[in-house]
């Protein structure tokens, strides 16, 4: 008896301890709403070095963040431009801070980076929203169109002064301006994408713009067919430029938590993590606000080089121009084998220069640049930066013979399991999903609604860098509705890795091991999964029922595979489609069960 | 007796000790000449660290730098521009190191700084010259000219490779073109400024070039006057991308020596040094090599809020773009006055930017940004930057009322002692000697011929924020010839802070204490020293001989003077001008001593 007293007691106090946390009213050190509160922030969280388990508790209100007084640095991150960056929130090696806006707005103004979370752990942001006082993406609405002349007339959607010169127009934000650069017709009705958006593309060199004044532009030859009046395009400012301020960054940190946090607006992704372990998102809401069409310039979320778990549950994710999640490592490039076991190596994309690739201890692998494969396993003893784009990187052991050819490393060890359960991805440019790595991912109850692929799992050695090939993948439960209006040549389920015609299929398979089972389809054209260089793929118990939502389209092959083996397809049911529904299985593709499906042609 | 062995061999180990260097044959190391050798250096670099003493000796040779495998990290560097930079020399936190070259010529190739010497101590840089593959301007030679159709036709005269696009010539660098920005017309046979550059500057905006094939280009509307046939026209390039490599960096560093380095070309200054306490040139060059016209793009030496003492002798410097050395402080606005004895400060000049102002334990001067004076004195008991402008300064006692109107600060620890002595400083753009600091200057036995003029001691809190002024400076035994060819408004001596309109003179005198005394100026237009607030002013025993170089030009008052105190014009000879040689002083000018002189009209 006496032992299970002194156990509760102890139980107690250890769960007291772990929870002896101190709240700070923010409005104490004189941040309060409505005026510029970058300077007390700072001086706040300079105060609060090496203090552990600090709530900062923001009053509900609305608060202003200014660049002139932030704190600053060069700062790299991964998929965005990298900069002498402003942050308002640089949580730099913290222990156990949360930031709680019980339900304020942070507002900003210009180029300053809202929360960069940096060699910290345990950090949690909660029950606030971002956004910014001229967002990043100007949005033109077309109220006429005249086809004859290939001219069109667009107002300014959103608040942005501009001016035209020289046919050019220039829109005004903070303390720059931004000429048209990457751009994306959407439809307000859907606030997504328009269908088949690509004759609306801005042709940013033969576009003759006219002030017609009052906020309206007209515009000839702007694109290869006139856009529908309604259309806004949205403009995301030139490449270089345009992912210069992401809204939360997480680097090299351990244990985060998003919580009901909203983001209307970023000039880059809504939050991109390198590095970390263990994310959880709860509630976590990418959208646009009253007024415009589009949310984040960039992805909604991003994972690169993580370790631990991802999870992601109850979010939502719209309006972006960009993927919903894109989880990843990084194949780099081998310069040359410098000898003694060191190799000289360089960042493949120039928006991963900067990276921590790895550091010592951590397990990699060569991989041929070539098939894509890996080749042999090692571990780091030394790690060191030359610059931006290039490392030195010294290994325990290398093969007794320098494998031929051009080689690539994998880190192997930051690699994160992924949950993913009762989000909706939707409404955006590009993809819901992408993932390509060897930890456990699982997908489910989820309804994901994108412009292009549903899920995709890719891995690349030539574009984007991205590694690589999957282990274990169950994709169960979701519903996915009209994937791929872009330009119909989406998937719900899109596996392959993407090669250069220098590179080739290798010997073994790239992905391993992918589960697509009891999801619901709500299709246009009845496409379904495509396949490439897979070992172990279930396709089962899937419902394809047709949408009439948009038209048909490019309608390509149902199922599609090639290089796959041991695939079962069983149990699948296509409903309602007034077209032949096929399998196109290549030679190349072995050892197939296809059992019990509804609605497929023999 | 025994005592004074035992003193003897104690002294011996001391000095054994104090010299016990390793000296390091290169290329043991891999560092061999004729190929690119970054890496081998940098890794050499690196096995050094906490090594002491240790004398790398490059074997007499041309050895090659490029910027691809170069140590990179983001770099402020004052009176250039800040950007992430490639270095060769990364000579961080060393005790004791020496490069010795021997004689051998170091070659660089685009954008990397060659040495950067930071948080270290007794580093020597001796027996190398630095130079680049291809020079940061561009040279036109002008070979042919048509007043009436205002044109000109030019040939390359350095060996850039250019393409001429929409009438604007862009020249090919290492991976990037230089349209022509900044420019200085040259003469080839003086290798200096020309007489009175003025109507030659290029108009960027309307000049319209055509390439006439064989680096042969005509420019039409280029000039306001036709330059004459055989100028060169020495192209800087844009600012804002003109003064990114520096050739020497030295900050927050001590006991720096740099001896016999000659200094062909630099994208920026040959020399900068910022917070460094003692320096030592001996020796150190700045020409241009056999093809080219020009030097450095910027100033051939350049110390900023340095201390100790700065020793500059036996250095020629010459053909550079910009003055041949600057000694000064910074005047730093205060934004506001945060409460708690801290105030939030602003670096003024954008190419101060990053500069370090100050540390805890340095003295401050509350300074008037109206008078340019100073107000109250005191020590800094805490800094934090907060980004590159602007930073938090916390003093140890404030005045006991905040004194009105604008402030600003200035470091009253930082400032050094100035020993120029045999140098030659000529045919250069700009002026020979910058100084404004409160140590001891004395500046004897040099040649000094240069475009503007000859020793400025200005200071300013509104155009470069150049602090301070002076406190006890003599000038004596020197040679000054043909000072100021550039517009001919150029003195040997000009002393006088730069005012703005919305600044005035205060109660104290800015300078103090200045002696010109024994110099010999040998002048076209017998301009021999202008002063305004200036309190202690000796000018004694100078012979100022007529020079028939250059025409006589604008011919301004040979002594003027302004709001000056104790001023004593003794013993000075005009020899051979056949205009009345006069005295200004205005009636704000006391306390004057004018006699014994010759050639002075009365």
């Amino acid at each position: 008896m006496m032992k299970r007293i002194f156990h509760i007691l102890f139980c107690m106090i250890v769960s007291l301890s772990l929870k002896a946390q101190t709240t700070i009213n923010v409005a104490d050190y004189g941040i309060v709403p409505d005026k510029d509160i970058v300077l007390e922030v700072n001086q706040l969280l300079h105060s609060l070095k090496k203090k552990k388990d600090v709530v900062l508790s923001f009053p509900k209100g609305t608060y202003q963040f200014y660049p002139e007084n932030a704190f600053e640095t060069y700062w790299a991150v991964s998929n965005h431009d990298n900069s002498l960056k402003k942050m308002a929130f640089p949580l730099f090696d913290m222990d156990g801070i949360t930031i709680d806006g019980n339900g304020s707005e942070f507002v900003f103004h210009g180029r300053i980076c809202p929360i960069v979370v940096f060699e910290s752990q345990s950090v949690t942001l909660k029950n606030f929203s971002i956004d910014w006082s001229i967002p990043f993406q100007s949005e033109l609405s077309v109220v006429e169109n005249d086809e004859a002349n290939n001219s069109f007339v667009a107002t300014i959607g959103t608040n942005h002064k501009y001016r035209v010169k020289d046919g050019k127009v220039y829109f005004r934000h903070y303390d720059w301006e931004d000429p048209i650069g990457q751009n994306t017709p959407f439809d307000p009705k859907t606030n997504a994408p328009i269908w088949d958006s690509r004759p609306y593309a801005f042709n940013i060199k033969n576009a003759v713009a006219k002030d017609l004044g009052k906020d309206k532009i007209e515009f000839r030859k702007a694109t290869k067919k006139v856009p529908p009046v309604g259309t806004v395009i949205v403009n995301h400012g030139p490449q270089g430029t345009n992912r210069l301020v992401q809204a939360i960054h997480l680097k090299n940190s351990k244990n985060t938590r998003i919580e009901n946090v909203t983001i209307y607006a970023a000039g880059g992704m809504g939050l991109i993590a390198e590095r970390c372990e263990n994310i959880h998102l709860d509630g976590y809401k990418i959208t646009s606000k009253a007024g415009r069409t589009t949310s984040t310039r960039a992805d909604a979320s991003h994972f690169l080089g993580c370790k631990g778990l991802i999870r992601m549950e109850n979010c939502l994710l719209e309006h972006m121009l960009d993927d919903g999640i894109n989880v990843h490592g990084a194949y780099v490039k081998v310069d040359k084998y410098v000898g003694g076991k060191q190799f000289l190596c360089e960042i493949s994309h120039h928006q991963q220069w900067g990276l921590t690739f790895a550091e010592i201890g951590d397990k990699v692998t060569i991989t041929s640049r070539e098939t894509v494969l890996p080749i042999f396993e090692t571990e780091v003893s030394d790690f060191r930066v030359l610059n931006e784009k290039k490392f030195l990187i010294t290994v325990k052991e290398v093969p007794a013979e320098m494998p031929e050819g051009l080689l690539s490393l994998e880190n192997s060890t930051w690699n994160p399991d992924l949950v993913m359960r009762n989000n909706t991805i939707r409404d955006n440019r590009a993809r819901s999903v992408l993932v390509t790595i060897k930890g456990k991912v699982l997908i489910e109850n989820n309804y994901f609604s994108s412009q292009m692929h549903g899920v995709l799992i890719e891995g690349d050695n030539n574009k984007w860098y991205e590694s690589g090939g999957v282990r274990n993948v169950v994709i169960q439960n979701n519903i996915f509705e009209n994937i791929g209006y872009g330009d119909s040549t989406g998937y719900p389920l899109y596996v392959a890795p993407l090669l250069r015609p220098e590179q080739r299929l290798g010997d073994e398979k790239y992905h391993w091991n992918i589960n697509f089972l009891n999801n619901v389809i709500k299709s246009f054209n009845g496409h379904l999964v495509r396949a490439i260089s897979v070992k172990g793929l279930d396709i089962k118990n899937n419902t394809i029922e047709l949408s009439r939502t948009y038209p048909t389209g490019l309608q390509r092959t149902a199922l599609a595979f090639e290089y796959c083996e041991a695939v079962t397809i069983e149990k699948n049911e296509f409903k309602g489609f007034d077209w032949p529904i096929t399998i196109d299985k290549k030679d190349s593709a072995v050892n197939f069960t296809v059992k019990k499906n509804k609605g497929i042609s023999k």
